[in-house]
């Protein structure tokens, strides 16, 4: 599976494609995560790729001349499934979305900056737009590292098979039951018995008991999902 | 305002923190923020931070002995507010949260990895669990990220007035109109004629209703909310 990431600050993505699992889905040939300085695609002498938005106001807005010639240069090179702005506009990002995009097999993703992007790159290119979640951040590089890593960590091969990522949060619309390793005694702070007496059926049946219980303290929306 | 994130992988996070919006505040001095190795604080021979969990099952759990001595030595240092642990359990961060945590003072940020961290770090110490959305990632480092760079662009002088962030998305509880920037004529898509008249009320009220609409079609949720 194939990344291409259009930014304007590609040295952002730089150490979080170089750690941990996105690094070793890469190593091992699995996905691949290009980043694109959106500004080597600028036409004008200034390389500049932002200009006053139509109409008046604060903030600039991305032009559409860069995007289009980066777009257009990869389209010209391979098939692409989807073109993903990042945007507080888009759906929300969940696990079933994750899910969808993880058996794709190239993805654009666009990174917008400042007051946004020009309308139009939205209307002609994308194809999808995903929102990580309710809040505004300073661009849209956090989001897409943080999309690509919820996709990638899916795709078969790239978890070993005790980390497997079906038992994880959101696969079952359960939240985690609690964990716990040694000591069994921290300053006074036991571990429940039951995960000390080696009773498997029993240590199940709490687990998902207290997996119930967390998710209709905290999180009782994802228990009426399903309804 | 200052943030001390804890991890076993400090390494990605340092791009991030050395662009765009954090590396201004940071070098402004408004904000600063301190990436603590995990592993520094390990006390066993292996300097090992995760063990098997008790029970059974698949994954590692993160230890207490490295979480408790780094968080013990900072707050030896200094006062904090919170003491965070990124967490798909957590409350779902939102601009309100953000807003919330950006008037304080000092700010301890936990990242899980793994099948998780034992569950006495999180009952002794923990004061706050924020999730960033409802999917699974491979660690919290790209969810500390997310909530540092979401606080820290909301302190008074980190942006400039010109991108204030009042004028952002989720601020009113509505997504934003859409933007234009030259060419007005790109390929046949034109720029909506209202934003090039220069009637500055009429242009105003155009992006209002088209707010409205969008959130309308896009987040209805979002209008309902107040109610």
């Amino acid at each position: 599976m194939r990344f291409d990431i259009i930014s304007v600050l590609p040295g952002l993505l730089e150490s979080p494609f170089a750690h941990s699992i996105l690094q070793r889905a890469q190593k091992k040939g699995i996905s691949e995560i290009v980043v694109h300085n959106l500004r080597d695609y600028a036409t004008n002498k200034q390389k500049s790729v932002d200009d006053y938005p139509y109409g008046g106001g604060s903030g600039m807005v991305m032009t559409i001349p860069p995007f289009a010639a980066c777009i257009e240069k990869l389209k010209s090179e391979r098939e692409y499934d989807e073109i993903i702005f990042m945007s507080p506009d888009g759906e929300t990002l969940n696990q079933a979305i994750a899910n969808q995009l993880s058996i794709k097999k190239n993805i654009i993703i666009l990174c917008g900056h400042y007051k946004g992007i020009d309308q139009r790159i939205r209307d002609i290119y994308v194809t999808r737009e995903i929102s990580i979640g309710d809040y505004v951040l300073s661009g849209g590089e956090l989001p897409a590292a943080v999309l690509v890593d919820a996709v990638v960590r899916l795709i078969p091969g790239v978890l070993s098979d005790e980390t497997s990522a079906l038992s994880d949060s959101f696969q079952d619309d359960l939240l985690d039951a609690p964990v716990y390793t040694r000591p069994a005694d921290w300053n006074g702070h036991k571990v429940p018995d039951i995960l000390l007496g080696g009773n498997t059926p029993e240590i199940e049946k709490w687990r998902h008991e207290q997996a119930i219980e967390r998710t209709k303290a905290r999180r009782p929306d994802l228990l009426n999902r399903g309804e």
